[in-house]
């Protein structure tokens, strides 16, 4: 069953391990317990992501000064962003845990699921080098980030609404949570905000902060509609 | 007169560039106001860095775990390691600052020669790719740090001899700060820990932090020695 499963990842990202000791051993979550897991390659894989990310980034915007890149790379090399890949490549039914720690729901957290893609990728820049971890990793990318409004992802919606509404109403945009849902590791939440005692948006995320740049977003495009 | 301090630049680190202009950005610091500066290179270069050293460490020590790897890289990929790799390399010399920056002791500020570093690093990958760069970084890390004792590099002195004090004597370490001299940007100070009433050790760095860990070091190891 787990072979198979092997076998499936190693297709949809298009590079077959010489060494399969080293893809079981970057698919090994610590909880394990086993003599290696995947921490060690999750360092170096670390690594390799934020070069190809960030050379990515590099070429790809000549005209975005250091400060924009970085922010940039944050918002896509972390936890979600690395799960999200982990995801379409099917590693979480790849990814070797304790029995407690998979009826803990392990197999879908972020944090588990973006360790185990950066030991991948290290895996493979172990195996292979840099040029073959890039091709992998870049068409990724390119399939979740190619037609994305990088302005937009790096953009805090909340300052925005804020400034605006100062500006325009001498208000502040208040935040009015509305519904938390879920267990720990898949919570969700509801957020609206209200500008002047009056509901503009609603948002949902997984986090209160992630919820409120949704309301914020969606508040402060509508404002923008309004004041033109 | 530039132009023979980035030849002998170039001898040092065993590289010419094909791109002259491409040195001379990474050499650009952004006080100089052009329309270009190192800025951009100094991100690339970063994860550059970042990955080549992880990559060192992850082969030359099979046996440390993630935690330590982490800590030793950061112990060397500080501001103050890269300048000193900086300085060996004669890129002081080298980097084009506005003449205020010049005058205001620039030419020596470690963050000033690190990001320049860096982006050196960043503009060889850029040109030659990541064996070039490892090529060239492996050996200066080789010359320096070639014998060093990794363990000594990450133990934090100050809480080890506060463990033994304490242990021994029931006692907590003090600090006297003796001295500070120099200008903001080379400052300097002298540290002296005390123990129950007796000076055990002096120890200077470029910060109060620095010469704590020193003096602390001292004192430990002494400590250790009349325990035997």
């Amino acid at each position: 069953m787990r072979k198979n499963n092997l076998e499936i990842l190693q297709q949809k990202i298009g590079y077959v391990f010489d060494d399969k000791e080293l893809l079981v051993c970057a698919m090994t979550h610590k909880s394990c317990k086993s003599a290696y897991n995947n921490e060690r390659l999750e360092f170096l894989g670390d690594a390799v992501v934020d070069l190809i990310v960030g050379e990515y980034l590099f070429l790809r915007f000549p005209n975005f000064q250091e400060g924009k890149l970085s922010k940039i790379r944050a918002a896509f090399v972390n936890e979600e962003g690395l799960a999200k890949f982990a995801k379409a490549i099917g590693l979480p039914e790849c990814i070797r845990l304790s029995s407690a720690e998979d009826a803990n729901g392990g197999r879908q957290k972020l944090s588990i699921l973006a360790d185990a893609f950066e030991a991948l990728i290290g895996a493979i820049f172990l195996e292979s080098g840099l040029k073959q971890a890039q091709a992998i990793l870049n068409r990724l990318i390119q399939e979740f980030y190619g037609n994305i409004n990088f302005e937009e992802m790096i953009t805090d919606f909340k300052t925005a609404l804020q400034e605006v509404t100062q500006a325009r109403f001498a208000l502040i945009p208040e935040y009015v949570l509305l519904a938390q849902e879920g267990p720990d590791h898949q919570k969700s939440f509801e957020v609206a905000v209200w500008i002047g005692g009056k509901e503009y948006a609603r948002g949902v995320g997984k986090s209160k902060k992630q919820a409120q740049q949704e309301c914020a977003k969606l508040a402060y495009l509508q404002l923008e509609k309004e004041g033109e």
